[in-house]
């Protein structure tokens, strides 16, 4: 299994750590020898066809700032889409940040890596909450796969549990705290000492929050992931502006404290029933879906099982490093089964 | 997709209603057309290779208890063993009730429709709980699919939740409530003035307690699921013997009384860590895993991701179908998928 990854920040690094500690593992288990074949960040690359050894890949990364200084692979200037052009690989990790206004340049690789015939798995919310369907279709077209289990939650296979349920049963509403940022600030706004800009300044510090955190503040950050679930989980087919946002900017520390002495706590809660929104509401504390820090929970409310929760870690490099991992032995699965026939 | 049903309960009669409702939804999104070509009770059973009338034998079985009554197609004295064997069908659908004694009839059911060449989906536990390994290398030999996803959790995902994390990731300790009559009558007895007595007898109006309530009281129901749990997610090989099982059977309301006011609640606690066992055991109310009344769920932890829970209903008709559909869904595009190729 011959991979390209693009993009090499917190994800990239830990899946790199991931595999090389989990390599055996996974040899044994499902006979799966990830080989990275090519590693791109913004000055440059590194690539061998006989696979780059990952631990001096990281090393020059952490010592150098960019995988291109590594001695004899590397190469400055090098671009992700040349790269995913010519070097032969089966799957292209594309792993850049989130744009919310085009979602460049991630589809752009993703589409070159289809259009090449590679399968694609990606970390970055905004190919799949904006292009979904047009990806999608031109994956089919080109017989391979599209996969992106990590743009929901982290680790936590929300994607997967909601299309499962919605599968073998009818999903009638879903509601889904999706923002870990936020999640923390309102749950440190239970103490009334903290300020929200208190907690937010926490936030960063414990590396929840981004430099920019205005798409979590905003709840433009959770309003994608809610996109990415109607479409891919729900087969619904809704785009990103259909959805009502409003953020937590105007949340005062006092109406936390008052629903405090409820038993009800504010959250940033993403919703689908008629219609599809993101907004802070009161909820019961003893409520599954209520859960407090960093985390993150979705609950679906069927009409034959009824009510479902699941509840983790919202984020994270080593959790969402997981999630590819989980992508990339479906793709492996599959891809097997055809083979068999 | 042409079915035999083995046990026409609760279960079986759930699946009849949810697939009749479905029908235009399973076609539409997924091209099944699920057709029951025979259905077998202890007194008889129908069989039309056409595919018999849902309707009319739920109406049959409600008024005659017995489909072998049912007008034209009906027969006293069909065994399952002959129809699994004679009757042409593409999946084996095995509802018969758990016998954590020996697994019969069920095990033989189920070994009579895999030589056969037929698929088998299962919600009684024991074929999978006693002889797991060997129907599982049965099953691979003879080129079919065996399925249980109904055995754990009714329709709440437990099984392919656990066994898709362990595959991305470590599972170092597992936390569960797999119970739900024994769940209910521990949050009932958090009123001090309801003995576990009153508790069962309330169970048992509702409907979660059979009449032998013996194998929920004393942990062989849970510990029966944790063995299917350990085998199947976890890839872990144990015997149901390997576990140490108390029951509820000596906690006393005192003892409930005094855990709640230090916020703990006594549940039936199904644990894998480096031990497999079933007990009850004081837990934090706030835990995600300290669910109440007849609620099931499940907390792993694992080396990557942390900790992840799945909250939801344990059991009941209609739940349980949809997991019965949900295997049937697996095993229609695992074939579609090698069929492609």
């Amino acid at each position: 299994m011959r991979l390209i990854v693009v993009g090499f920040g917190n994800v990239g690094r830990s899946l790199l750590s991931v595999m090389t500690e989990q390599a055996r593992d996974l040899d044994e288990r499902f006979g799966v020898e990830p080989k990275i074949v090519a590693v791109l960040d913004s000055k440059g690359g590194a690539v061998d066809s006989k696979g780059l050894n990952m631990r001096e890949l990281l090393e020059t990364e952490t010592r150098e700032r960019t995988v291109a200084a590594t001695p004899k692979v590397g190469q400055f200037g090098l671009t992700p889409l040349s790269v995913i052009g010519d070097v032969e690989a089966d799957i292209v990790l594309e792993l850049t940040p989130t744009n919310p206004v085009n979602g460049e340049p991630g589809i752009s690789h993703i589409e070159k890596a289809i259009r090449n015939g590679k399968h694609v798995v990606t970390t970055n919310k905004s190919p799949p909450a904006l292009a979904m369907r047009r990806l999608q279709r031109m994956a089919s077209q080109n017989k391979v796969l599209f996969r992106f289990s990590g743009t929901v939650g982290g680790g936590t296979p929300i994607l997967e549990f909601t299309k499962k349920t919605s599968e073998a049963d009818e999903v009638q509403s879903l509601r889904a705290i999706l923002n870990g940022t936020t999640n923390y600030i309102l749950t440190q706004m239970h103490d009334p000492n903290i300020s929200m800009d208190e907690a937010l300044s926490q936030a960063q510090r414990l590396g929840y929050a981004e430099k920019d955190y205005s798409l979590d503040v905003n709840g433009i950050d959770p309003a994608l992931k809610l996109t990415i679930i109607a479409n891919y989980a729900l087969e619904r087919e809704i785009s990103f502006k259909d959805i009502r946002i409003t953020g937590i900017a105007d949340i005062r520390l006092e109406d936390v404290q008052n629903h405090k002495r409820e038993r009800r706590k504010i959250k940033l809660i993403c919703s689908i029933d008629d219609e599809l929104s993101v907004a802070p509401v009161p909820v019961e504390a003893a409520q599954p879906i209520c859960v407090d820090g960093s985390l993150n929970s979705v609950q679906l409310r069927t009409k034959y099982i009824g009510e479902t929760t699941l509840v983790g870690p919202g984020a994270g490099g080593l959790q969402t490093a997981t999630a590819i991992l989980s992508d990339l032995l479906y793709i492996h699965q599959t891809r097997s089964q055809g083979n068999e026939a």
